[in-house]
């Protein structure tokens, strides 16, 4: 990696630490600069703007995301496997990168779900590749597959689970939190597979 | 009302409705002072500090919540019908109250869970109350009752479901959502009822 892609590296890992904790908005350039050891000069060398970092913090989040919680799934076969391997990565996916601050994908949900623009429309469209590809992992759930809008339903339940889960633990300790989101999501998974087409 | 409660009474308004929107802490009291009419000097005789206001906002919306969530449900039949009527106007609460900035217990969640000290105390003893009611809530739902571990279960999943509902809908902009979440709620509230004890 060249100097230069090492420093925006730094810039753009620093500024998605401070966005987990206080929000896309209120993301410092100078308390970013500073912890990256470079001037704020030098930052607007890699970022004309705090927009442009934004979109890239937004980035660099989304690509963690789906690499961290789709993991190895590639290699597991399609329907049940492959949907429990997603899941219980999705519920480590903050604790294990995030453990201070909690999910970002969550937090800049509530931030920008109100402000429209292009920041909202940049995390939106990324979301929407993810969920469309978790929805049709649930059709071969059943033979004959699932239809489309009951892949949406069974997907709903699962993201639901995923959001309790992280409530649950963060903000009211609940020590059950984990075995109630894999009770609810394999319940979810048998009366799927057993529903009739 | 008096008119000094009357001044409090929208001061506490205006800082929720910024709250809601940027957060407990981004909450301006400049602004606050001019949205509601009055100097800053006056809306220091009302609150000593911004914790105070800020305290003052999660009881507000707390007891708003509550009392709205709530409704008329003391009116219904324990267990089903009260869960039904309850699970309803939890679904309605962020469009109707909120359409804006959406749910603002949500957004005190996401900011709070990270940061410990008096201000997330207090929410979480709040949201402590009402989740045991809500569970307690399940307990009839089948007789002989359900434990309290099953309560919980149930509980988590209905909590799951107005988690994914407002995402689904507000930064989704999934048409579906309030479908997905009454289908998936009334699933629960089935199974739940014929589990074996």
């Amino acid at each position: 990696m060249r100097k230069g892609e090492a420093t925006r590296e730094r810039i753009v890992a620093e500024a998605a630490r401070q966005a987990a904790q206080r929000g896309l908005a209120d993301v410092s350039l100078s308390d970013v600069a500073d912890a990256a050891g470079i001037s704020k000069s030098g930052l607007f060398k890699h970022f004309e703007s705090k927009e442009a970092m934004q979109l890239a913090v937004i980035a660099r989040v989304m690509d963690r995301y789906f690499e961290f919680v789709w993991g190895d799934a590639d290699t597991r076969p399609h329907g049940r496997p492959r949907l429990e391997a997603v899941f219980e990565r999705w519920l480590d996916w903050a604790e294990t990168e995030w453990p201070h601050s909690g999910c970002p994908v969550i937090a800049m949900t509530v931030e920008l779900d109100d402000q429209p623009g292009p920041l909202r429309d940049f995390f939106r469209g990324r979301l929407q590749t993810w969920r469309e590809r978790f929805i049709d992992e649930f059709r071969p759930l059943r033979a004959p597959p699932l239809s489309a809008p009951e892949a949406q339903a069974a997907y709903f339940q699962m993201r639901s689970f995923v959001l309790g889960h992280s409530e649950a633990r963060r903000m009211m300790g609940d020590v059950d939190a984990r075995r109630s989101a894999f009770a609810a999501f394999h319940a979810l998974l048998d009366r799927t597979a057993a529903q009739a087409a």
